[in-house]
């Protein structure tokens, strides 16, 4: 791969605590798809193995990652408003993923990731069917990916074991930016036994999981009711924990999950959905202050599109911002620097990469953003920019291991118009509510 | 004033009660600044006299309107991050509105027309010093303002007198876009005297009055202690809530405040400014059900860009629905079309406008929006898209009073480098904390 120099940029430094800064006019020279160094800027010659990319006046931020998302549910953006959780799950979504093809789960990942690269994010963490399909997709678009191929308990071990083996050939493509986990539901809709069974597989295979759990405090008193154990002490006496897991949304933790979070924090991540949780009436959001003093990282996701209509990460941290100052009711509390590391360093964590900050020796995962419209000046802080008024489309130029792939706001790796037609031309068959049946049945 | 034509778009339709809808292939006839007719499209031969513009593609919303907001403050613009709201006033803003000079407000005041216009607002209820520095503006962008000039009593009856006067002065420009309120700023900073002063004024010259009250629950419990009366019993004590009035906030209303507000509620509009209580900590967000159940309307607001970063509209509709839905635990509350007629209908309302729909005889206050961006797609349903996946770049065209002023995202009636060049000249004057003492002192 050539060498890049991105030229003339600021650079947003997220240290592991405390303040990040901006550091103004430096250089970013990436080789082997790594940040070699970051150093004041020099004008520099032309040189023929030198590809450069001028970024005067932007600022470089580490590229965004989405913790969680169902990322080809964009074709169901807008197709199931004003619900219940229940009426969400069992009236629309449930019964129209009894319409999901290869196909189909393709055209919509496509369409999703174009998104997320024109809005800057770089990495996104995936739970769905059909995961093998959405791994060609992160490969063809350039996308930083890991795919957990879904499955419930209700479809039958075959299908479990069908999922395991989708992980299996995801890790065989053997690509540099698509890796891939376990997925398992949740504790809500799959068995003991089979996660057991998962636990067992991560471990010998050394495959992370990734899974929903506590999404609401009526689901973890009901688990308590029915199976004498909170999801979380289920997750923690099926191995599921220990193995290391990606835990999605965890609003309904009680105290005494903490303990057996904080055991293995060092290979739990929590990823938080906070428009979701709004949107859905769920209760409370995810318990980040407790989770912190725990030392258990948390990280930030857009859900699917079909409840969070859009996979803006931006929009996803600072509804966290907001929403964490509002339930703590502390306007100190999840500040800038705060929920910038949630996006980015604790990001990494959660997708298990080498990424999240601009740091030689990283990858090289790079968003550039222009905070000079009307919007964000004057200027007086960037951070603040970053959390409190930036959009999707101050993003100018997207970096994915050392590869340009959004270049002035356009995708480089894929025709967005082709991406569209594709999507419009089977939108339709993926809301149809005519097909008998559900994937599942929500009563948790 | 030339005919406009407004050729071959779609029109949101927002009816008083019951669902919103969109009729397609529309064409939109403006005389004289109102809209003529709406009428299915006919391929029209070019004429004279007729201003056209191709709309094909693009979807008609009544003109947003910001119901409560402080313009000028975007020159804050994230000057005063992460503070509990005494610290946020007393520490910082107050303090740096010892700073304000009318020159400073008109700069501001461009920068701050020119962010709303180009996100689809044509119209804001504003909140400020300097008012008539407003006004100019206003009339100099091309945007619709309800001016309120600003006093509190701890300057003295001379300030307040000067209030009066500024508003009396904005009205006599006999502008069509730009109408005045008087503009006390609460009952915890403006006495019972003054208050009764105001709706005095109000009532011999027919003005209305704008100002914030019960902005907190701790603010009710500290007037009842202080007063023996909750903020809006002041308000209805001093004739305040007789003279009509748009009230700012009133997340802390208690009981007894609605059978008061029920009372007025012909002439009565609230302004929420969610994304302020969430980022504020200042706890619960306006009781949007139960003013409903009293008929007291409720508009959408974005309050000063020092608290809410953004004069986003879509943003605060965006927020409204969500923490709505979460405050009462009911995903079907604040549905899709409740929220729309919020920031429509419900602004015309507190702006006091022949404004807020798309109808025959309304004055023709029009935002053209297209969504056919990724994030929007696909478009199964269009009144989602508007709530919970829009961004203000979706915005194309903008009419305000039938005249075209943004075209094609371009601000057709200001040079938007030069105000930004003219912003940044001045943005550090206004966050300088050297000058002793402020405006204020906030101690509710």
């Amino acid at each position: 791969m050539p060498t890049l120099l991105i030229q003339n940029c600021s650079v947003l430094v997220v240290p592991e605590t405390g303040e990040c800064r901006v550091d103004e006019s430096q250089d970013i020279l990436i080789t082997d798809g790594k940040i070699a160094s970051i150093t004041p800027t020099v004008p520099q010659a032309p040189a023929d193995d030198l590809e450069t990319l001028d970024a005067t006046g932007l600022l470089a931020v580490p590229g965004l990652i989405n913790a969680h998302t169902h990322s080809p549910m964009v074709m169901m953006r807008g197709a199931a408003e004003d619900l219940s959780i229940d009426n969400w799950f069992n009236q629309k979504i449930w019964p129209m993923e009894m319409n999901l093809t290869p196909e189909r789960v393709r055209v919509g990942a496509r369409l999703a990731c174009a998104e997320m690269l024109l809005a800057g994010v770089t990495t996104f963490v995936d739970h769905y069917f059909h995961a093998e399909q959405i791994a060609q997709v992160a490969i063809e678009l350039g996308i930083r990916a890991n795919l957990a191929p879904t499955f419930f308990t209700s479809t039958g071990p075959e299908s479990r074991e069908a999922a395991f083996e989708a992980a299996r050939q995801i890790r065989a493509l053997g690509n540099n930016r698509v890796t891939a986990s376990l997925g398992p539901h949740a504790p809500y809709t799959v068995s003991e036994e089979d996660l057991r069974r998962t636990a067992e597989v991560a471990q010998s295979e050394n495959f992370r999981i990734h899974l929903h759990a506590a999404e609401t405090q009526d689901q973890t008193t009901s688990s308590q009711s029915q199976h004498g154990a909170t999801p979380i002490q289920i997750l923690h006496r099926t191995g599921i924990l220990e193995s290391g897991a990606l835990i999605a949304h965890a609003c309904g933790l009680v105290n005494e999950d903490l303990p057996l979070l904080a055991e293995y924090a060092d290979r739990t991540t929590i990823a938080t959905c906070p428009k979701v949780y709004l949107k859905l009436a769920m209760g409370p959001t995810t318990p980040i202050k407790q989770l912190q003093s725990a030392n258990v990282p948390v990280a930030i996701g857009t859900d699917g599109a079909a409840v969070h209509n859009t996979l803006d990460l931006w929009e996803s941290l600072r509804l966290t911002a907001l929403t964490q100052k509002h339930q703590e009711q502390d306007a100190e509390w999840m500040s800038l620097s705060q929920t910038l590391r949630l996006a980015t360093r604790n990001g990494a964590q959660a997708s298990h990469q080498n990424t999240g900050t601009l740091t030689p020796g990283r990858q090289a995962d790079i968003t550039l953003v222009d905070l000079s419209s009307p919007h964000n000046q004057p200027l007086h802080n960037p951070l603040a920019a970053l959390v409190y008024s930036i959009r999707p489309t101050d993003v100018v130029h997207v970096v994915v291991d050392g590869e340009v792939v959004v270049h002035d706001r356009t995708l480089t790796t894929a025709d967005l118009t082709e991406i569209l037609t594709q999507a419009n031309g089977v939108a339709h068959t993926l809301v149809d509510l005519t097909k008998p049946g559900a994937v599942q049945r929500y009563a948790p």
